[in-house]
């Protein structure tokens, strides 16, 4: 067996067809988080992601020689008062716990760096809970932590 | 003189004829973080701020008395794939130094918590550099500190 | 009246007399912490402080006029593996909150520097609560964050 | 050849017949920590290792079948205001890079907690850099987060 595993992953945007394999890794990544949304979210997002006039996306991370959806990342456009070009906000990224070990996390973040630089919005960003350190070993090769303290209302 | 100062402090948003008074402001607050716009920024901002169909907004806290502008709030909408409603996020806050006792800063941040709530995207939030702890003395009394640590794209 | 107060308030090492003014603000510290110490740890440490052969030492602000104990600084001396020389640990530091803009903190920690240097163990550290911004207003000048976390054994 | 290979390591106090197995482990981790101390002060370490009124140690795991050491822990007492017992601090871990999936890092920490059991002092903590993920993904199992800032004396 080859040892280049990484060959084995290709990431590409979502078609119609990855729906059901994008929804069971959305749902292992609700279950990380301990949260629940209701399934007709799921289809909103979906329905954001195919829609060429909503700056909205979707990519997955696939098997080659399987054809099997094992990672996934979300991440949409939005405004910012600090510069004339939009920023890239990685909303959601979350890989296969079996597949943990190929790449594919690295491979999702680059694509949408690539489409980043493509679309002419290159400042690409996202969050992660402090105590995820499994998640920040990635983070810390394909990006650096910013100084940054994050704020909510209360009760949100 | 009436001691209850808080009362001398009105938020609105902008109109037309605030553009050289929150100018005035962006420019504090660029030196404040050490970076430096282009005029045209400011211009491009304050077109999206007064244009109803985006939305990204600019209120002002004006000393009643002397009509003066001291202390300005940018904030716009953007998407979630957590849910049907758009969050909000505070992009800067600044108040004139000389009139940082008057409670302008909470009072701008409860003007974008009633508009958020009039636009039903209720959820709020912001960041802040982790060494302004003049900031975080205000911002734990109007929000909580979330558990998240934010990555950014190297180089950006 | 003189408004350089800074020059009102002078700071020594405890002596017996100052057990009951270092206790008063040894429980306000307490409450601020909400923490409940038994009272026989007071006197336990108090030994300790006037106790020449243990390297557990205490300071106090007082205000000159009134000869009032304002504030009070708790420090000891600990080995380290990356040095020959021990390190200081302040374990402690609290202002009377009538008396908080009067320069005391930062003359407290400017004392336990001078002491340090005297002792040949000039590097001095200490902690504080995260949420804690406005101690933190005075670390920044005094001192710098450490990247540093702070993890401890469950349970303790 | 056996899979349970956390059989292989056993963990116990320095001998005078350790100190090259340390030393070999101590330069790695200076290489780790991007520090250089000099050779002298790995002879006043392990002088106090063995000095039994010295309450500073050092542990290491050694692998069984082998009787290579692939593990330091060197961790010392030191007094709290907060109590009457004094606290332990780990100040050093560190294991073999090509030894670390053993489970070493958690048995010598283990170790660290069965001592100061048996001392009295069953009060354990540490720090890591911020930016270490690789030993948090330990600590959080063995230990938790303090919701505390480290501030150091500027220029130590």
């Amino acid at each position: 067996m080859s040892n280049t595993s990484e060959d084995n992953i290709t990431v590409r945007f979502v078609t119609e067809n990855d729906k059901e394999g994008w929804q069971r890794l959305w749902k292992s990544y609700q279950d990380f988080y301990e949260v629940s949304f209701p399934d007709d979210l799921d289809d909103f997002n979906f329905g954001r992601f195919l829609d060429p006039n909503i700056k909205m996306w979707a990519a997955v991370a696939v098997e080659s020689s399987s054809e099997k959806i094992i990672g996934m990342i979300n991440f949409f456009n939005h405004m910012t008062t600090w510069d004339f070009k939009d920023k890239i906000y990685i909303n959601d990224l979350y890989v296969d716990e079996n597949s943990r070990v190929k790449g594919a996390g690295g491979k999702l973040i680059q694509f949408v760096y690539d489409e980043a630089d493509k679309l002419g919005t290159p400042s690409v960003y996202w969050c992660t809970d402090e105590s995820n350190h499994r998640a920040q070993l990635l983070y810390v090769k394909v990006g650096y932590k910013a100084p940054k303290i994050l704020y909510k209302r209360k009760g949100y």
